[in-house]
């Protein structure tokens, strides 16, 4: 059983507020505006410029013709709130003992019961959401002048002190949790704004308008702003307004993604009217792999394995003048990257006591290199690293069975070479023992620091 | 608890006897020789005319250009002995109660009690192989004056009366199961040839050799030959020669892949040096798609499952001047129409007291018509159907969950559209409503049929 030692949480908490206090002081090299689109349970194959054949994209296409599509960028978890954890700290998921996603703590629901034994199960004892030690990307930007916004999903903590406003943001609006959790409500910071349940039909367009509205109010205060839009979809239930709705070859899944596409659109169309699409970095990409519906695109495996179909998404960039239009690059990175990038290009220095997992990756964004700064990427669920990534070889060490007769049963460890086999079907331990061993060894150690020292505070033993 | 009845048994072999002494009396149309290649678990995307980038697949990918290749070519089961079954009789694997694998019978083995308790478990009481009333394409063409043989896995029953000999086969070379059962010895027909446990290096070899023996002697007695080639492999544990080890992109799961394409390279060799390549119908298909290794392709799923990643599979077929060179089709057929078409096209008439599910697709095959036959195919699994196909639509009437966590989860119904959704990931139900009833209608009335008729004998109520 881990145990959260308050005590200790103490001391992290003061060395936390000692670290932002410093930040007061920083003058950023530049303050690009940041808007930031998570999307949840989006596939690889979602999108047209990915080559969906049932949905159409145009404007995110767009936006990956202007600026860089990956094709091998991870998130740093097969599943919702630890993927959320690693995107806003740059950490992999079980430095915050990020096992599982979060239920609603509310005790008042039929639901609650079930919330509460399925929290109790999978998380550890005592942890109801981002603990409050952790460096936030909004925290650090908004020390140095940002004005920060969230607007959709937070999942990180349904209570105080877990809360959006006290981890960085200026502004919230939205639902605490997934959008299959009850109640469903939307906040607009603490208020509720739309009384559970929201209707979602709706709900791509109240996020679109008010996030117009918070940049619109930025740029006429000329305050750099960082827009984070973790959209509750194509999460299921998968919803679109009525505009949206019966128009797809992709089904209401469908739907539900070309009204995101169309609300891209909308933010882009108003960065140009405001005239700062120059001077903004505008990042999209999926919490993890597809769960029931969505396309996983060539890949293999869905939404809670680490095969590739579970934790590879769709990556677009847009930063014109400092992102070459119609870039492309296989090369892997992975969503702790993140906040690594975007506070090296602010000019915010790091946290110093504790490990952060993603590196700088913007060389690789704007093509002043071509290769990965990462010599290995590991793959995590629950509290253990379940595989890794080199090159373009990626090792398993064991999956459970992909079918119910034997579902106990685990895989046997295997690593593939994704140029020639994108789906993760030939075994070929037995022809690279060298590289066998060096993931074996890499896996071991992260999961020895894993166990040992979780939370990666440097002066731990 | 499914009842074995023996006293209608007896009346039902009673009724096969009669039919094949009716056959003796038929004059063939034609008689080309048969060559049935029919591997395990290799998957759709395995060779290199199905886009294989890993493996390379010469032999096949030609005799693919010469003749027909099918895109949307199902197993009629995601497991090994039904779909043997299904191949064999022509007929859904319900029909013979063919429910799973078959485990070996042994009784000295440190396997037995475990082999004796998943018989037990997943087979209808009592159930040891094939039954014997069942017609078999063996046994007619048997009965019309052809030499059979069979050459690698039969896995449909290791006691008599349920032999490959016992069911239309002169000749027999090979395992009764599977190559990860043990003990795994070779036999000549009721003798061992090859000691358990068998060199699986040296396998793909000796049954070539056995083969183009075969082929040979018929040939030399100028009498038409049926060669069916259930090859072990690519199921697990997979296993080369010396000279195609170490050599694959795909590993040594590529190499036994690579090896069977020599060996359908040696039979075409053969066939040509005898000058009866014309005079023969080559096919080459595989049992269910790829298990923890081997690929699916773009398709959703693998083996046990009834997405299509669990039953698409190759389909090769080439008979020059009968079937046009470079024919492709996305038109869907299954593996039980092979026995009616290869029935129809000798001139043999079907059993008249039974259901056969199979259709003659000759003509889908040679190109006379560019329509499947079928309005509509099942996809089977245990004692019911689980999803079909009409047209470029897909329903799955219910699926376990792809994750550890949710697997006692079943999926909610769903349906697709294979044009722009090959890996079935968009829920089109909702646009639907008429089709979905038509499949509903269709699934429900196969079921009742599965469960009040299971054998499909006609004069039963």
């Amino acid at each position: 059983m881990i145990h959260i030692d308050t005590e200790k949480l103490d001391v992290r908490q003061a060395q936390h507020r000692d670290y932002l206090r410093q930040l007061e002081g920083i003058i950023p090299k530049q303050t690009p505006n940041i808007v930031l689109v998570f999307v949840d349970d989006m596939g690889h194959g979602d999108l047209s410029v990915y080559g969906s054949q049932a949905i159409r994209t145009p404007n995110l296409d767009k936006m990956a013709h202007e600026g860089l599509r990956m094709q091998d960028f991870y998130a740093a978890s097969p599943v919702c709130s630890p993927s959320r954890y690693s995107l806003l700290t740059g950490r992999y998921p079980p430095r915050g003992f990020m096992h599982f996603v979060f239920f609603p703590t509310v005790e008042d629901t039929p639901m609650s019961p079930l919330y509460k034994k399925w929290n109790s199960t999978f998380l550890p004892h005592g942890l109801l959401g981002l603990l409050p030690d952790e460096v936030t990307l909004a925290e650090v930007l908004q020390k140095v002048g940002y004005r920060t916004g969230l607007f959709g999903k937070w999942h990180l903590g349904d209570q105080s002190p877990h809360l959006p406003n006290e981890k960085g943001f200026d502004h919230f609006f939205g639902s605490y949790y997934s959008n299959d959790m009850e109640p469903y409500a939307y906040y607009r910071n603490h208020e509720i704004a739309l009384e559970a349940p929201v209707d979602q039909t709706q709900l791509t367009r109240n996020i679109t308008t008010e996030i117009k509205d918070f940049i619109r109010q930025a740029v006429s205060k000329d305050q750099p702003f960082f827009a984070y839009y973790p959209s509750p979809f194509p999460h299921t239930p998968v919803h679109a307004s009525e505009a949206f709705s019966g128009r797809s070859d992709g089904g209401p899944y469908g739907d539900c993604v070309e009204e995101i596409d169309w609300s891209v659109g909308e933010i882009n169309r108003l960065l140009e009217e405001l005239g700062v699409q120059e001077n903004t970095l505008f990042i999209f990409t999926s919490d993890n792999g597809p769960w029931h519906e969505g396309s996983p695109g060539f890949h293999r495996g869905r939404k809670y394995q680490t095969w590739d179909g579970g934790q590879i998404v769709p990556f677009i960039a847009k930063w014109p003048g400092t992102i070459p239009a119609g870039r492309v690059t296989d090369e892997m990175a992975m969503n702790i990257d993140l906040m690594p990038t975007i506070m090296n290009l602010v000019g915010i220095p790091q946290p110093s006591d504790r490990v952060i997992d993603g590196v700088n990756i913007l060389d690789l964004m704007t093509g002043k290199v071509n290769q990965t700064p990462h010599d290995m990427l590991h793959f995590v669920k629950g509290d253990r690293s379940m595989g890794a990534r080199h090159g373009h070889f990626k090792y398993e060490s064991g999956q459970h069975s992909d079918n119910a007769a034997y579902h106990h049963m685990m895989v046997e460890p295997m690593m593939f070479n994704l140029k020639t086999d994108q789906n993760e079907s030939y075994n070929l331990i037995p022809r690279h023992p060298k590289l066998t061993a060096k993931f074996e060894e890499a896996i071991e150690a992260i999961n020895h620091a894993f166990a040992t020292n979780p939370r990666g505070y440097k002066t731990e033993k």
